[in-house]
């Protein structure tokens, strides 16, 4: 499985890098150390040092700069040596690379491709704790799967049915319709208007809700999306298009979700979730994040699994089927744009 | 090593799967999904979903049938899809390999190779539950090991000397002397008589005995032995023929066993252990039974041992003894098959 | 990374060698198995039994010999089987590979090349508890790593400023000066002279001295240190030369050390250290020891982190410093030697 490089992937909430304190990530299979110094600034060098390969995640903050502790090379923030203990000279080649790395909506991306093409318009507007209007939790959970199965799993919300039946209760009506599918410029829209039925997280309540859910799934892996409950015949009123949010009677919420390929076998998911400040309150929000952890865990359970049948015969073909036509669009799209960095 | 395919492999104790609870094992690299449905069939299908390969074990029995809970794919007994979420066609690659099933003397059997040359009459005729003349306990083990360094160790008794010096208690002279062994069609028969000794579980006793074993060990991996005691003269008079087990003086047993190769160095043991109801009872039993448990756990040791050092060298000879010629009979017989098969 | 085969290696600590208690070490990948009679001779041989390859560690001593507990065959400390139970010739292949052993400075060396050239004279002059001179303490450590990381971490001593900062704490000075480094026949001299300055295990104490330390490092890994602090001025009265022992004022010690390659990827790192009786006591060896057990455990987290992160991408190549100097004439004595040996 192939990943597209000139991409910002997600390193970790921006939140749990404390000051001086170098975190080790491997994105991509490149060992990565970040940190943030003394006057907030973040870093992302290659977790190697260009001497005897000690991980420089073992290393110490000083300044803006980084010392390898094995044997005390010091490490500017660009990855060039400026000190070497018991030599005067630094040789040109005393370098590692330096990874371009943003803080954008609590997460902190690092650009793994060539740096000339970093561009900050291409951070996926994720809402983060930035962002006021959404009370939030977050969370993340390591895979020992490729990243590509959680963007298939994301990409196809039929799966509700079956591996949340006892979370998310998406009943089985819900797997037999298909959603609308949009492609973007750098992912898939996804949407779907459910008619006449209780709302999302309140399924025993007698109340009656035109639901709406839309997830844009963005390059390289990042799901955004929210849902909410209308009055019953908004869905038709509009002719099933896009509703406007102000308009939602209840459940307006939003969640931010990110899936970062680690090793080839190895990922690492990132995720946030709340309602909408109008539509709940930190109680809620905990529910909330509650149902997710019990969700995400079932999540995890079917996917390594998976990963397991799959790594024993990589070879054997799948069989799509019609939901998988945005896990389809999705993985064209980096296809495509993995062909065109080759 | 490789392993004969069109034979009936052991997959499970009968009476340990319940109704509706799917059973994942592993056979000749095969994952396989084994349940029984409400109506008490038992059905094997390969453990790998056609869609998008999660594993079938993870699945929900519905009637006969057995449904994917990742995206809701049902499977009949036979393989076939019946129904996919959200797709009215089923295209006629929506199919898994069925195994033929079937249940014997306790036993799930299942048969690897090809399903029309499956043939009950080939199922060895091991004695489970079902034969009300002997009282018996039931086990397994798994071993990291190839499933051939234990039929290797089942065909050369003369181990029960050395690794089962402090359970069995075999003693030096035994593994002095050699078997009488007897090529099958379908395997090897290992007889001995010992004249003149105490009983097999009773040697501090004072009363003298001609004791008698004998055990079949047949295709893929199954041993089927007897042992009683006889007044001493029976072996002379027999002219150390087979005798009557009828004519039992005492400690008249069976025990079965089965060794199904699960990967290429992983394989499971299965084993029961009993007295003739008129030779023994429930106490007798479980005092075999915990023999069995400390003799097995040291087998277990000294062939997992053997299989790490075999995997740091495969390609070294080995040096076969007097004691080897079942093992080699056996192996011969396994090869031959395996030769046929491809 | 390659080793040199005609060399002696340290297999264990003898006093920690029971007798007719076998011992299973592998040296370059090697499984052997080493024991110790009961008129108190040791012995080595291959742990692969040459019938069905179980490991003869698993074996029961017999006087002078060892039986494999598998089928056994009895071993002579020769390696030449002269029992087969149940079989009365002996083939002449019926043998497996004897390894040239010693017992010297507490230590029990191997030869692990052509028997033919194993030298007593080689093996390097360790202080063992055989020494009276030093009141010495003892341990051992596996690591997760290739012995040569170890070694090269032996072979600069810039690290203790670094992944010591803590334990021994050398200070950045330290770090910034490079040691004497003389090439020896089978190895590298190191030496340094530190001038008024606190003695070594007393840095906060007033008194001021000129600090002597020097270590050969000799074939295949093995650290002979020994260091000392004398009066102020010594050193260039010396001229910056040898001291002598006997003048030392105080803190006079001595550690040996040696490194195992037991796997490509494992090593065992045996040590002893303490005062010399006339500068310490059992109070302060066991202070040392407990320094040592930090320090030792500091190196096993950077070589252990730096291992994994070489083994991710082994190609890529070091640069070497000023401070790798007689890392660099060590390794390639290592090399000649190999390339001697093919």
């Amino acid at each position: 499985m192939t990943y597209a490089r000139n991409v910002w992937y997600v390193a970790g909430w921006e939140m749990d890098l404390a000051v001086d304190t170098p975190m080790a990530i491997t994105i991509l299979n490149q060992p990565l150390v970040i940190w943030r110094d003394g006057a907030g600034d973040v870093h992302a060098l290659e977790d190697r040092c260009v001497h005897r390969h000690a991980p420089l995640s073992l290393g110490r903050c000083e300044g803006a700069n980084l010392r390898c502790m094995y044997h005390g090379l010091l490490f500017g923030p660009d990855g060039v040596v400026s000190e070497i203990p018991g030599q005067e000279k630094i040789p040109p080649q005393a370098r590692v690379r330096a990874y371009p790395v943003m803080v954008r909506h609590s997460w902190i991306w690092v650009w793994m491709g060539d740096p000339s093409l970093a561009d900050v318009a291409l951070i996926p507007p994720a809402v983060g704790y930035d962002d006021g209007d959404y009370i939030l939790g977050h969370g993340q959970l390591d895979y020992d799967a490729p990243a590509r199965l959680i963007n298939d799993n994301l990409l196809d919300f039929s799966h509700l049915t079956y591996v949340h039946a006892a979370s998310f209760q998406a009943g089985p009506v819900f797997a037999q319709s298909l959603p609308v599918i949009e492609p973007l410029a750098r992912g898939v829209r996804i949407s779907r208007w459910t008619q006449n039925t209780p709302a999302q997280r309140a399924r025993s309540a007698p109340e009656l809700y035109d639901n709406y859910m839309c997830y844009d799934f963005l390059l390289p892996g990042v799901l955004l999306m929210w849902s909410a409950s209308y009055a019953v015949g908004t869905a038709v009123a509009l002719d099933f298009g896009v509703p406007d949010k102000g308009a939602a009677l209840t459940g307006l919420n939003h969640t931010s979700q990110a899936v970062t390929p680690m090793s080839d076998g190895t990922a690492r998911y990132f995720f946030n979730w709340g309602p909408h400040r109008a539509h709940g309150d930190v109680a809620m929000r905990d529910g909330m994040m509650a149902l997710a952890a019990q969700a995400f865990a079932e999540d995890k359970v079917m996917i390594e699994a998976q990963a397991k049948v799959i790594a024993r015969d990589p070879s054997r073909p799948i069989m799509p089927t019609a939901h998988d036509r945005a896990v389809t669009l999705f993985n064209r799209l980096v296809e495509r744009m993995v062909a065109q960095e080759a």
